[in-house]
């Protein structure tokens, strides 16, 4: 099963269960974790505010989780979801939406 | 440009640069970065050995990098790669081949 490291976290990759585009990244603790798999809605560990959140809980915007992938050491998820909008707070559809070029980041969306 | 948090690290998600497929999840600092866009080969930073790493140094299991995307506060990369063989250490072609399923890990792949 999962291994929460030192901190008590695990990575989590958000992936759309259809395109496989890369929506976010984010840290789960075991409570977020529990009310992921409870509720079907993605929900995450804030590392600034110390508290859980549910992606969408203020925008609406929430992510229906499909399936959940564990890696090889334990350490990392990939969460397949279906967002309901955008899971960018930005509002871009993900959000990795530029790309790394020479020392500037271009929009790739 | 990319912010590395308080241990100078960024998390690093590789993804199949053609099949969108997750392979690996891993570390990156400032060194680690600068090699992968230098030489084109994901270069990573080993938390438990505290050094740098080429993915495929050992088996000759290379990602050539792609492009390289940033999220929305710039603590996250997508290195979107192509593997030369499997990028799992176990021989699986992700290091994501198992699914969480009540209370078991189920083979996907």
């Amino acid at each position: 099963m999962p291994k929460f490291d030192a901190a008590g976290l695990l990575s989590a990759i958000v992936q759309h269960a259809e395109t496989g585009e890369i929506l976010m990244f984010a840290f789960m603790d075991r409570e977020a974790l529990d009310k992921t798999r409870e509720t079907g809605l993605a929900h995450f560990h804030s590392r600034s505010r110390g508290r859980l959140w549910m992606k969408g809980e203020s925008s609406g915007h929430v992510l229906r989780v499909q399936q959940v992938l564990v890696d090889c050491d334990q350490d990392a998820l990939v969460v397949e979801a279906l967002p309901e909008g955008p899971a960018c707070h930005t509002g871009a559809r993900s959000c990795f939406y530029r790309a790394l070029e020479g020392d500037e980041l271009r929009r790739i969306d």
